[in-house]
């Protein structure tokens, strides 16, 4: 992770704090999304694993300090500034919902409270890594949805946004209910189940689909799943059932999905194969899903790829990352942006969740006056993380419980549901005070 | 890069191939699109610098080796594939057309040819690489078309499909005509010139607008950028003129740019800041560029970020990776796969383009019989790079005079103007050979 991985105003920003000697403040900055994206009736949080990471291993190594003096931006910034710059470390606090919680627009993700420097210049890495995997793992809820139980692996990596959007993708796809991925690298780097047997070009680099077809069950044993349509669905189905070696089952990748299910479920029936079990893969979506399965057709397990690994319906979030307290000395100073349709609400907040809505407060409001457990926990103190944070596969069991606790009109794939969000009127005094001053507001 | 970083199946077929003794067997692949994106009339090749780094620095580490042998699919591998795993390096051949060449579905971007397993274990990494900045490439040409000459930066890191993703994206959009990028690391890594100056969160970091604008005016001088639009966008306008500094310019980010644009452009003339520039951004796209163009809205310049970053309205790419050759010993046989709509083309080709449209043949066929010039080029031989690539902005010279060559209708937002590419009556005849044979045809 390279500390220049940022946008360049991060950096001239950090550079003018420094020289106007702001570097005692200490900013509070929140993370959250403007509005739910088309089709969408609620988000998953993910993305605070390597949020983390980044923030724990930030270092600007002196390749790239090197780099920024050489910038026109940077011709008139002192050499202590580069010095400062050598060793900055994040020594700031970082509060968030924990990953797999459902979210709402205008509900803080994460908040990151550090001096304003540091809170500064993390802003385009945190965005785009929470950006992503939320967005990706509020996909693969809805596909979860629409398989209704049947298995849903990952396959979309060789479709991602680069090979380390795939990695990711595969991650934020197994917090929200995927059974596993077919990327290698996230079923190492973060223990997640891994699938994947075999190609059209494995039965293409043989001389027949036969001898395909037994030099992989050789290989493979009752984890075989022949590929069947390189050449003729029905004609791979029927070559299956005549090698007569015990397999997992067949997958289909071409054709009438529902159609050609029917056909290869009688002819592995029929020659007594009932525990072989059909997968289905080929661009699908959650509506390809919802119409496969309430088709009835006989499909045990689905391959999603491209649609899921980009979110293609709807591939980007409206995540804003944005100052809402300025610590000065003893004072706090809240701050707000009124600009056009993009007012922002000052200072650092909680969530609330009670019975299907939510409460944003003000962080330091008494929460005994509000119902409902606070879903912003504190995660990093100090620049130490205070507790190992959980392993995908407990991310994903408190994913699936949070996700069947929302109200169940949420639930729709295609109806468009809203669910209440209030702001504490604290907060709306807040706000409107700021407004009527284009000013700060001190507390 | 970790050699990990691939859809499992690459890696149980490398298995299988190797238990199957078919490691000398050398495999040709063809890396293509199949269908071309609503919305596009032309692909910007690009990708390949990556996809080179990833080939030559393929190596599997020992704790990769031992997380594929803790996997229930390898437990009946043998332990010899493990050890020629452990020495496994790319050592083939890439033929690829110079990144930045307008391309057309069915059209190999590139072709790979070494021992079966090598080129089969990469298919994943390359099309992610090459489909992720071919897709933001050609987006960015569109973009270029609508500003018409307007400086366009590419400012969507924080929407991208993850950090690595950004700082590709600008790589990319930079290839296809963008300025540069706001992406720091991207500026780094590939010399691409990057720019930016102040958030909204600078602004509100100081106790007033004024005090804001006036430390960041003492940082860069005429480099500096007002955002005026925090509080109020016409204030800030004036209070930019009041101040009466030398400056680069000021950016509008909210509200109706062709209007606010005209009153702040009159602002700023009216106190003789003639030569102060406006750029403008907001969730903008080749559409809302055009709109502004047209509406003869006085913007000098444009930042664009979301919907560029993520190619928003047409976000994947239907790239495939297929094989269509095999040598075993002094035979070559041909390949292709015939299920449903998916039908490929067998034998490794070659691309001649002349007078605006391209030729499509057996990359052996005699040239002499073929107009135009041959667009695939020998990039990697035997495993080592036969010539330093381009830099990114000679790939960027390179293509503005490609993209500009193409016939001219291609070039509109609006219209889906086709672009005529033939097959050779040679690889027809060869492809129905194979169909009526179900088998390898052999040569």
């Amino acid at each position: 992770m390279s500390a220049l991985n940022t946008d360049l105003y991060e950096l001239t920003m950090a550079a003018g704090y420094f020289a106007a000697q702001k570097t005692q403040e200490v900013a509070t900055f929140e993370l959250s999304v403007r509005r739910m994206p088309q089709r969408r009736n609620f988000l998953v949080a993910a993305g605070l694993q390597q949020a983390v990471e980044y923030l724990l291993s930030l270092r600007f190594r002196s390749e790239e300090i090197q780099y920024l003096r050489s910038l026109p931006q940077f011709s008139k910034v002192s050499g202590e500034f580069f010095e400062f710059l050598g060793k900055l470390r994040f020594t700031g606090d970082v509060f968030a919902v924990p990953e797999g919680t459902p979210i709402f627009p205008g509900e803080p993700i994460a908040i990151v409270r550090a001096p304003l420097v540091e809170a500064q210049m993390v802003e385009t890495y945190l965005l785009s890594t929470f950006a992503f995997q939320t967005t990706i793992a509020s996909k693969a809820a809805r596909c979860c949805f629409a398989a209704n139980g049947r298995p849903i692996v990952e396959f979309g990596s060789r479709r991602a946004h680069s090979p380390e959007a795939g990695i990711l993708a595969g991650r934020a796809a197994y917090i929200a209910g995927c059974t596993g991925t077919s990327n290698a690298e996230a079923g190492r780097r973060f223990d997640i189940p891994v699938f994947g047997t075999a190609a059209h070009s494995w039965t293409m680099a043989f001389p027949d689909e036969e001898s395909s077809f037994r030099s992989l069950q050789a290989l493979l044993g009752e984890s075989t799943v022949y590929l069947i349509d390189t050449y003729d669905t029905l004609e791979g189905a029927r070559l299956a059932v005549s090698l007569g070696r015990p397999i997992w089952g067949v997958r289909l990748d071409s054709g009438d999905l529902s159609v050609l299910s029917r056909k290869v479920r009688r002819i592995l029936d029929a020659s007594g194969l009932n525990e072989a079990k059909i997968m289905a893969t080929n661009d699908l979506n959650e509506d390809r899903l919802a119409e496969l399965v309430s088709s009835g057709a006989p499909i045990d397990a689905f391959g999603v790829g491209t649609e899921l690994a980009t979110s293609a319906d709807s591939p980007t979030l409206s995540a804003v990352y944005k100052l809402v307290e300025l610590k000065r000395g003893k004072k706090t100073y809240y701050t707000a942006k009124f600009s056009g349709d993009k007012e922002t609400i000052p200072a650092a907040k909680q969530i609330y969740r009670s019975l299907g809505r939510d409460l944003i407060a003000h962080y330091d409001e008494c929460s005994n006056s509000f119902e409902g457990d606070p879903l912003l926990r504190p995660v990093v103190i100090g620049g130490e993380l205070l507790e190992p944070l959980p392993s995908a596969t407990q991310i994903q069991a408190y994913a699936r419980a949070a996700i069947s606790a929302l109200p169940k009109d949420l639930h729709s794939l295609t109806r468009e549901a809203a669910y209440q969000v209030d702001v504490s009127p604290a907060l709306i005094a807040l706000r409107d005070d700021l407004r009527a001053s284009h000013q700060f507001v001190e507390s």
